[in-house]
Protein backbone atom coordinates (compact mmCIF):
# COMPACT_ATOMS: atom_id res chain seq x y z
CA UNK A 1 0.00 0.00 0.00
CA UNK A 2 2.59 2.14 0.97
CA UNK A 3 4.58 2.06 -2.56
CA UNK A 4 1.49 3.48 -4.10
CA UNK A 5 0.75 6.38 -2.16
CA UNK A 6 3.81 8.52 -3.87
CA UNK A 7 2.93 7.54 -7.09
CA UNK A 8 -1.07 8.22 -6.49
CA UNK A 9 0.45 11.40 -5.19
CA UNK A 10 2.52 12.02 -8.28
CA UNK A 11 -0.55 11.19 -10.36
CA UNK A 12 -2.68 13.64 -9.12
CA UNK A 13 -0.12 16.58 -9.00
CA UNK A 14 0.65 15.31 -12.61
CA UNK A 15 -3.16 15.61 -13.55
CA UNK A 16 -3.21 19.13 -11.78
CA UNK A 17 -0.13 20.35 -13.86
CA UNK A 18 -2.37 19.28 -17.35
CA UNK A 19 -5.69 20.65 -16.34
CA UNK A 20 -3.24 24.64 -16.13
CA UNK A 21 -1.61 23.83 -19.00
CA UNK A 22 -5.07 23.29 -20.13
CA UNK A 23 -6.82 26.23 -18.76
CA UNK A 24 -3.93 28.33 -20.30
CA UNK A 25 -4.55 26.79 -23.50
CA UNK A 26 -8.28 27.78 -22.85
CA UNK A 27 -7.33 31.56 -22.48
CA UNK A 28 -5.22 31.65 -25.37
CA UNK A 29 -6.57 29.42 -28.70
CA UNK A 30 -10.36 28.91 -27.41
CA UNK A 31 -12.45 25.97 -26.78
CA UNK A 32 -11.96 24.32 -30.29
CA UNK A 33 -7.73 24.94 -29.62
CA UNK A 34 -7.86 22.08 -26.89
CA UNK A 35 -6.95 19.20 -27.82
CA UNK A 36 -4.78 16.50 -25.83
CA UNK A 37 -1.38 17.50 -28.40
CA UNK A 38 -1.85 20.99 -27.51
CA UNK A 39 -1.88 20.55 -23.74
CA UNK A 40 1.09 18.21 -24.17
CA UNK A 41 2.88 20.69 -25.67
CA UNK A 42 1.78 23.59 -23.10
CA UNK A 43 2.72 21.13 -20.61
CA UNK A 44 6.12 20.66 -21.91
CA UNK A 45 5.66 16.75 -21.50
CA UNK A 46 5.97 13.92 -23.84
CA UNK A 47 3.54 13.58 -26.25
CA UNK A 48 0.48 11.29 -25.10
CA UNK A 49 0.46 12.48 -21.70
CA UNK A 50 -2.74 13.73 -21.70
CA UNK A 51 -4.29 11.49 -23.43
CA UNK A 52 -2.68 9.09 -21.43
CA UNK A 53 -4.73 10.78 -17.99
CA UNK A 54 -8.32 11.96 -20.14
CA UNK A 55 -9.28 9.58 -22.42
CA UNK A 56 -11.41 11.79 -24.25
CA UNK A 57 -12.12 15.36 -25.29
CA UNK A 58 -14.90 15.42 -22.84
CA UNK A 59 -13.16 13.86 -19.87
CA UNK A 60 -10.37 16.72 -20.31
CA UNK A 61 -12.71 19.47 -20.48
CA UNK A 62 -14.67 18.26 -17.48
CA UNK A 63 -11.27 18.19 -15.74
CA UNK A 64 -9.86 21.20 -16.58
CA UNK A 65 -13.78 23.21 -15.79
CA UNK A 66 -12.82 21.29 -12.48
CA UNK A 67 -9.80 22.35 -11.84
CA UNK A 68 -11.15 26.41 -12.59
CA UNK A 69 -13.64 26.01 -10.38
CA UNK A 70 -11.06 24.67 -7.10
CA UNK A 71 -8.59 27.19 -8.21
CA UNK A 72 -11.82 29.62 -7.75
CA UNK A 73 -12.73 28.39 -4.42
CA UNK A 74 -9.02 28.54 -3.37
CA UNK A 75 -9.03 32.06 -4.52
CA UNK A 76 -12.57 33.13 -2.41
CA UNK A 77 -10.95 31.42 0.74
CA UNK A 78 -7.71 33.42 0.62
CA UNK A 79 -9.34 36.79 0.08
CA UNK A 80 -12.27 36.46 2.79
CA UNK A 81 -9.10 35.05 5.31
CA UNK A 82 -8.18 38.65 5.21
CA UNK A 83 -10.51 40.74 7.68
CA UNK A 84 -12.95 43.05 5.97
CA UNK A 85 -13.01 46.73 6.54
CA UNK A 86 -16.88 47.26 7.82
CA UNK A 87 -17.29 50.80 5.96
CA UNK A 88 -15.93 49.10 2.23
CA UNK A 89 -17.86 45.89 2.70
CA UNK A 90 -17.91 45.16 -0.41
CA UNK A 91 -13.97 44.84 -1.00
CA UNK A 92 -13.47 41.32 -0.77
CA UNK A 93 -16.29 40.54 -3.29
CA UNK A 94 -14.48 43.68 -5.62
CA UNK A 95 -10.54 41.85 -4.78
CA UNK A 96 -12.10 38.54 -6.32
CA UNK A 97 -13.14 40.01 -8.86
CA UNK A 98 -10.30 42.39 -9.99
CA UNK A 99 -8.12 39.56 -8.93
CA UNK A 100 -8.92 38.51 -12.78
CA UNK A 101 -7.87 41.69 -14.52
CA UNK A 102 -4.34 40.34 -15.02
CA UNK A 103 -1.44 37.40 -15.23
CA UNK A 104 -2.96 34.19 -14.31
CA UNK A 105 -6.58 35.74 -13.08
CA UNK A 106 -7.25 36.80 -16.48
CA UNK A 107 -6.60 33.31 -17.94
CA UNK A 108 -8.67 31.78 -15.41
CA UNK A 109 -11.14 34.24 -16.81
CA UNK A 110 -11.02 33.50 -20.07
CA UNK A 111 -11.34 30.12 -19.82
CA UNK A 112 -14.54 30.18 -17.97
CA UNK A 113 -15.62 32.01 -20.41
CA UNK A 114 -14.88 29.19 -23.04
CA UNK A 115 -15.80 26.80 -20.98
CA UNK A 116 -19.68 28.55 -20.11
CA UNK A 117 -21.71 26.66 -22.85
CA UNK A 118 -20.10 23.92 -22.40
CA UNK A 119 -21.08 24.20 -18.68
CA UNK A 120 -24.58 24.80 -19.98
CA UNK A 121 -24.40 20.84 -21.26
CA UNK A 122 -22.62 18.85 -18.41
CA UNK A 123 -24.00 18.16 -15.18
CA UNK A 124 -20.87 16.97 -13.82
CA UNK A 125 -19.34 20.27 -14.38
CA UNK A 126 -22.40 22.33 -13.77
CA UNK A 127 -22.04 20.79 -10.30
CA UNK A 128 -18.18 22.17 -9.28
CA UNK A 129 -19.47 25.58 -10.95
CA UNK A 130 -22.46 26.10 -9.25
CA UNK A 131 -20.60 25.90 -5.94
CA UNK A 132 -18.35 28.57 -6.78
CA UNK A 133 -21.72 30.51 -7.41
CA UNK A 134 -23.08 29.64 -4.35
CA UNK A 135 -19.80 30.69 -2.46
CA UNK A 136 -19.94 34.14 -4.11
CA UNK A 137 -23.74 34.62 -4.00
CA UNK A 138 -23.02 34.15 0.12
CA UNK A 139 -19.55 36.25 -0.10
CA UNK A 140 -22.41 39.14 -1.70
CA UNK A 141 -25.02 38.54 1.12
CA UNK A 142 -22.13 38.87 3.96
CA UNK A 143 -21.16 42.36 1.88
CA UNK A 144 -24.93 43.53 2.11
CA UNK A 145 -25.30 42.52 5.83
CA UNK A 146 -22.31 44.75 6.92
CA UNK A 147 -23.59 47.36 4.99
CA UNK A 148 -27.00 47.40 5.99
CA UNK A 149 -27.21 45.26 9.17
CA UNK A 150 -30.25 43.75 10.92
CA UNK A 151 -32.21 43.81 7.19
CA UNK A 152 -34.70 41.00 7.07
CA UNK A 153 -36.29 41.86 3.94
CA UNK A 154 -35.35 38.73 1.93
CA UNK A 155 -36.94 39.79 -1.02
CA UNK A 156 -34.34 42.81 -1.19
CA UNK A 157 -31.65 41.10 -0.25
CA UNK A 158 -32.15 38.83 -3.33
CA UNK A 159 -32.44 41.31 -5.54
CA UNK A 160 -29.47 43.43 -4.26
CA UNK A 161 -27.66 40.24 -4.71
CA UNK A 162 -28.50 39.41 -7.88
CA UNK A 163 -27.84 43.36 -8.87
CA UNK A 164 -24.16 42.93 -7.67
CA UNK A 165 -23.58 39.74 -9.03
CA UNK A 166 -24.69 40.59 -12.75
CA UNK A 167 -22.54 43.57 -12.82
CA UNK A 168 -19.87 41.55 -11.51
CA UNK A 169 -20.30 39.03 -14.50
CA UNK A 170 -20.29 41.97 -16.78
CA UNK A 171 -17.46 42.99 -15.08
CA UNK A 172 -15.63 39.80 -15.97
CA UNK A 173 -16.68 39.80 -19.24
CA UNK A 174 -15.60 43.01 -20.52
CA UNK A 175 -12.08 41.67 -18.52
CA UNK A 176 -12.29 38.96 -21.23
CA UNK A 177 -13.21 41.14 -23.85
CA UNK A 178 -10.06 43.37 -23.36
CA UNK A 179 -11.59 45.83 -21.87
CA UNK A 180 -9.05 48.08 -19.08
CA UNK A 181 -11.67 50.47 -17.47
CA UNK A 182 -11.74 48.12 -14.07
CA UNK A 183 -8.44 47.94 -12.29
CA UNK A 184 -9.11 49.96 -8.84
CA UNK A 185 -11.16 47.26 -6.30
CA UNK A 186 -11.52 50.59 -4.30
CA UNK A 187 -13.70 52.14 -6.95
CA UNK A 188 -15.22 48.56 -7.80
CA UNK A 189 -16.38 48.18 -4.55
CA UNK A 190 -17.84 51.67 -4.04
CA UNK A 191 -19.63 51.02 -7.05
CA UNK A 192 -21.07 47.79 -5.77
CA UNK A 193 -22.56 49.40 -2.32
CA UNK A 194 -23.62 52.12 -4.94
CA UNK A 195 -25.64 49.63 -6.86
CA UNK A 196 -27.01 47.89 -3.80
CA UNK A 197 -28.27 51.62 -1.96
CA UNK A 198 -29.78 51.92 -5.95
CA UNK A 199 -31.45 48.39 -5.53
CA UNK A 200 -32.73 49.08 -1.67
CA UNK A 201 -34.21 52.96 -3.34
CA UNK A 202 -36.04 51.27 -6.19
CA UNK A 203 -37.55 48.45 -3.50
CA UNK A 204 -38.91 51.19 -1.22
CA UNK A 205 -40.43 53.57 -4.13
CA UNK A 206 -42.24 50.10 -5.25
CA UNK A 207 -43.18 48.70 -1.85
CA UNK A 208 -43.35 52.18 0.11
CA UNK A 209 -44.93 50.48 3.33
CA UNK A 210 -42.98 47.41 3.60
CA UNK A 211 -44.97 45.34 1.10
CA UNK B 1 -23.95 42.44 -67.13
CA UNK B 2 -27.73 42.21 -66.26
CA UNK B 3 -27.51 38.72 -66.64
CA UNK B 4 -25.26 38.62 -63.72
CA UNK B 5 -27.09 40.65 -61.06
CA UNK B 6 -29.86 37.91 -60.25
CA UNK B 7 -27.15 35.23 -59.65
CA UNK B 8 -24.91 38.19 -57.48
CA UNK B 9 -28.01 38.28 -55.30
CA UNK B 10 -28.46 34.83 -54.48
CA UNK B 11 -25.39 34.41 -53.85
CA UNK B 12 -25.41 37.22 -51.21
CA UNK B 13 -28.86 36.12 -50.03
CA UNK B 14 -27.18 32.00 -50.02
CA UNK B 15 -23.75 33.80 -47.72
CA UNK B 16 -26.38 35.33 -45.11
CA UNK B 17 -28.55 31.79 -44.94
CA UNK B 18 -24.67 29.90 -44.22
CA UNK B 19 -24.49 32.66 -41.71
CA UNK B 20 -27.82 31.84 -39.62
CA UNK B 21 -27.23 28.47 -39.91
CA UNK B 22 -23.35 29.27 -38.59
CA UNK B 23 -24.77 31.29 -35.41
CA UNK B 24 -27.21 28.24 -34.42
CA UNK B 25 -24.42 25.95 -34.89
CA UNK B 26 -21.99 27.90 -32.74
CA UNK B 27 -24.97 28.63 -29.93
CA UNK B 28 -25.56 24.62 -30.05
CA UNK B 29 -22.04 23.61 -30.28
CA UNK B 30 -19.96 26.04 -28.79
CA UNK B 31 -17.03 27.13 -31.06
CA UNK B 32 -15.48 23.61 -31.65
CA UNK B 33 -18.87 22.15 -33.08
CA UNK B 34 -18.13 24.94 -35.96
CA UNK B 35 -17.14 23.15 -39.10
CA UNK B 36 -18.16 23.50 -42.44
CA UNK B 37 -19.59 20.26 -42.47
CA UNK B 38 -21.96 21.26 -39.59
CA UNK B 39 -23.08 24.36 -41.11
CA UNK B 40 -23.65 22.96 -44.48
CA UNK B 41 -26.28 19.96 -42.20
CA UNK B 42 -27.53 23.19 -40.37
CA UNK B 43 -28.62 24.85 -43.63
CA UNK B 44 -30.06 21.97 -45.35
CA UNK B 45 -27.40 22.65 -48.49
CA UNK B 46 -25.58 19.91 -50.72
CA UNK B 47 -22.02 19.15 -48.93
CA UNK B 48 -19.78 21.75 -50.00
CA UNK B 49 -21.54 24.59 -49.93
CA UNK B 50 -20.04 26.05 -47.20
CA UNK B 51 -16.48 25.15 -47.93
CA UNK B 52 -17.37 26.89 -51.49
CA UNK B 53 -18.41 30.02 -50.43
CA UNK B 54 -15.58 30.57 -46.81
CA UNK B 55 -12.46 28.42 -48.38
CA UNK B 56 -11.11 28.33 -44.45
CA UNK B 57 -12.63 28.04 -40.98
CA UNK B 58 -11.30 31.39 -40.28
CA UNK B 59 -13.31 33.07 -43.07
CA UNK B 60 -16.46 31.19 -41.60
CA UNK B 61 -15.74 32.50 -38.53
CA UNK B 62 -15.32 36.08 -39.51
CA UNK B 63 -18.53 35.97 -41.81
CA UNK B 64 -20.75 34.45 -39.13
CA UNK B 65 -19.48 37.02 -36.66
CA UNK B 66 -19.81 40.06 -38.85
CA UNK B 67 -23.44 38.78 -39.48
CA UNK B 68 -23.75 38.77 -36.03
CA UNK B 69 -22.96 42.26 -35.78
CA UNK B 70 -25.68 42.80 -38.65
CA UNK B 71 -28.05 41.46 -36.98
CA UNK B 72 -27.52 43.40 -33.40
CA UNK B 73 -27.64 46.44 -35.41
CA UNK B 74 -30.76 45.69 -37.25
CA UNK B 75 -32.15 44.71 -33.79
CA UNK B 76 -30.83 48.16 -32.51
CA UNK B 77 -32.79 50.03 -35.51
CA UNK B 78 -36.11 48.15 -35.08
CA UNK B 79 -35.57 49.05 -31.08
CA UNK B 80 -34.97 52.39 -31.00
CA UNK B 81 -37.39 53.27 -33.89
CA UNK B 82 -40.49 53.21 -31.98
CA UNK B 83 -40.96 56.32 -29.59
CA UNK B 84 -39.64 56.27 -26.13
CA UNK B 85 -41.48 56.85 -22.89
CA UNK B 86 -39.65 59.66 -21.25
CA UNK B 87 -40.82 58.71 -17.89
CA UNK B 88 -38.84 55.56 -18.66
CA UNK B 89 -35.83 56.36 -20.61
CA UNK B 90 -33.51 53.22 -20.63
CA UNK B 91 -36.53 50.71 -22.18
CA UNK B 92 -35.21 50.97 -25.03
CA UNK B 93 -31.63 49.49 -23.50
CA UNK B 94 -33.59 46.93 -21.60
CA UNK B 95 -36.00 46.27 -24.34
CA UNK B 96 -32.74 45.34 -26.83
CA UNK B 97 -31.10 43.56 -23.99
CA UNK B 98 -34.31 40.80 -23.26
CA UNK B 99 -34.87 40.31 -26.87
CA UNK B 100 -31.64 37.85 -26.12
CA UNK B 101 -33.34 36.28 -23.32
CA UNK B 102 -35.25 33.80 -25.77
CA UNK B 103 -35.88 32.41 -28.93
CA UNK B 104 -33.39 33.57 -31.76
CA UNK B 105 -32.04 36.40 -30.15
CA UNK B 106 -30.48 33.70 -27.32
CA UNK B 107 -29.14 31.91 -29.88
CA UNK B 108 -27.64 35.31 -31.14
CA UNK B 109 -26.47 36.07 -27.63
CA UNK B 110 -24.98 32.59 -26.98
CA UNK B 111 -23.15 32.62 -30.43
CA UNK B 112 -21.50 36.32 -29.85
CA UNK B 113 -20.71 34.98 -26.36
CA UNK B 114 -18.62 32.07 -28.28
CA UNK B 115 -16.93 34.31 -30.76
CA UNK B 116 -15.69 36.87 -27.89
CA UNK B 117 -12.45 35.57 -27.81
CA UNK B 118 -11.95 35.28 -31.55
CA UNK B 119 -13.10 38.71 -32.07
CA UNK B 120 -9.61 39.61 -29.58
CA UNK B 121 -7.35 38.13 -32.23
CA UNK B 122 -9.23 39.25 -35.40
CA UNK B 123 -9.13 42.98 -36.02
CA UNK B 124 -11.79 42.90 -39.13
CA UNK B 125 -14.12 41.19 -36.59
CA UNK B 126 -13.41 43.30 -33.59
CA UNK B 127 -14.17 46.75 -36.30
CA UNK B 128 -17.56 45.26 -36.98
CA UNK B 129 -18.28 44.29 -33.39
CA UNK B 130 -16.38 48.00 -31.86
CA UNK B 131 -20.12 49.61 -34.44
CA UNK B 132 -22.54 47.83 -32.10
CA UNK B 133 -20.82 48.56 -29.01
CA UNK B 134 -20.54 52.19 -30.38
CA UNK B 135 -24.14 52.33 -30.73
CA UNK B 136 -25.10 50.93 -27.68
CA UNK B 137 -22.83 53.30 -25.67
CA UNK B 138 -24.57 56.11 -28.16
CA UNK B 139 -28.33 54.27 -26.93
CA UNK B 140 -27.38 54.73 -23.21
CA UNK B 141 -26.08 57.93 -23.84
CA UNK B 142 -29.46 58.77 -25.05
CA UNK B 143 -30.96 57.64 -22.47
CA UNK B 144 -29.12 59.15 -19.24
CA UNK B 145 -30.10 62.21 -22.05
CA UNK B 146 -33.17 62.08 -20.86
CA UNK B 147 -33.06 61.03 -17.25
CA UNK B 148 -30.77 64.47 -16.41
CA UNK B 149 -31.56 66.87 -19.18
CA UNK B 150 -28.91 69.26 -19.26
CA UNK B 151 -26.41 67.22 -17.71
CA UNK B 152 -23.16 68.50 -19.19
CA UNK B 153 -20.60 66.42 -16.76
CA UNK B 154 -18.83 64.20 -19.16
CA UNK B 155 -17.19 62.34 -16.09
CA UNK B 156 -20.36 61.21 -14.87
CA UNK B 157 -21.91 60.31 -17.98
CA UNK B 158 -19.22 58.16 -18.82
CA UNK B 159 -19.09 56.71 -15.20
CA UNK B 160 -22.62 56.18 -15.77
CA UNK B 161 -22.45 54.88 -19.02
CA UNK B 162 -19.77 52.21 -18.19
CA UNK B 163 -22.08 51.06 -15.28
CA UNK B 164 -24.68 50.55 -16.94
CA UNK B 165 -23.51 48.82 -20.13
CA UNK B 166 -21.42 46.57 -17.67
CA UNK B 167 -24.33 45.39 -16.33
CA UNK B 168 -26.18 45.00 -19.43
CA UNK B 169 -23.29 42.72 -20.57
CA UNK B 170 -23.67 41.16 -17.35
CA UNK B 171 -26.99 40.05 -18.36
CA UNK B 172 -26.43 38.92 -21.51
CA UNK B 173 -23.94 36.62 -20.21
CA UNK B 174 -26.47 35.34 -17.35
CA UNK B 175 -28.85 34.45 -19.88
CA UNK B 176 -25.44 32.76 -22.31
CA UNK B 177 -25.44 30.63 -18.81
CA UNK B 178 -29.29 29.84 -18.70
CA UNK B 179 -30.06 32.40 -15.84
CA UNK B 180 -34.10 32.82 -16.18
CA UNK B 181 -34.21 35.72 -13.58
CA UNK B 182 -33.94 39.03 -16.48
CA UNK B 183 -37.60 38.38 -18.03
CA UNK B 184 -39.32 41.78 -17.69
CA UNK B 185 -37.91 44.70 -19.44
CA UNK B 186 -39.69 47.12 -17.27
CA UNK B 187 -38.21 46.02 -14.38
CA UNK B 188 -34.57 45.82 -16.28
CA UNK B 189 -34.99 49.50 -17.47
CA UNK B 190 -36.09 50.34 -13.94
CA UNK B 191 -33.00 48.90 -12.62
CA UNK B 192 -30.71 50.40 -15.32
CA UNK B 193 -32.39 53.77 -13.53
CA UNK B 194 -31.72 53.23 -10.53
CA UNK B 195 -27.61 52.56 -11.37
CA UNK B 196 -27.39 55.43 -13.09
CA UNK B 197 -29.03 57.61 -10.20
CA UNK B 198 -26.63 55.67 -7.58
CA UNK B 199 -23.52 56.16 -10.04
CA UNK B 200 -24.74 60.08 -10.23
CA UNK B 201 -25.15 60.15 -6.19
CA UNK B 202 -21.73 58.44 -5.54
CA UNK B 203 -19.90 60.73 -7.69
CA UNK B 204 -21.38 63.92 -6.02
CA UNK B 205 -20.23 62.14 -3.12
CA UNK B 206 -16.96 61.77 -4.19
CA UNK B 207 -17.12 65.44 -6.00
CA UNK B 208 -19.03 68.03 -3.70
CA UNK B 209 -18.55 70.68 -5.44
CA UNK B 210 -18.76 69.96 -9.24
CA UNK B 211 -15.40 68.83 -9.18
Amino acid sequence: MDTHAPRKRDGEQRRRELCDAGIQVLAEHGSRGLTHGQVDRCADVPEGTTSYYFRTRAALLRAVGKRVAEIDLANLRSVTERPLDPRAPFTHLAQLTLLQSRGPGLMLNRARHELLLHTTRDPELAEASTKVVSRTIELARDSLAHLQPGTADAELLNAQTNAVTTFITGVFTRLVAGDQTFNDPGQLARQLEAIAAAIAQEHRTAAPEGG
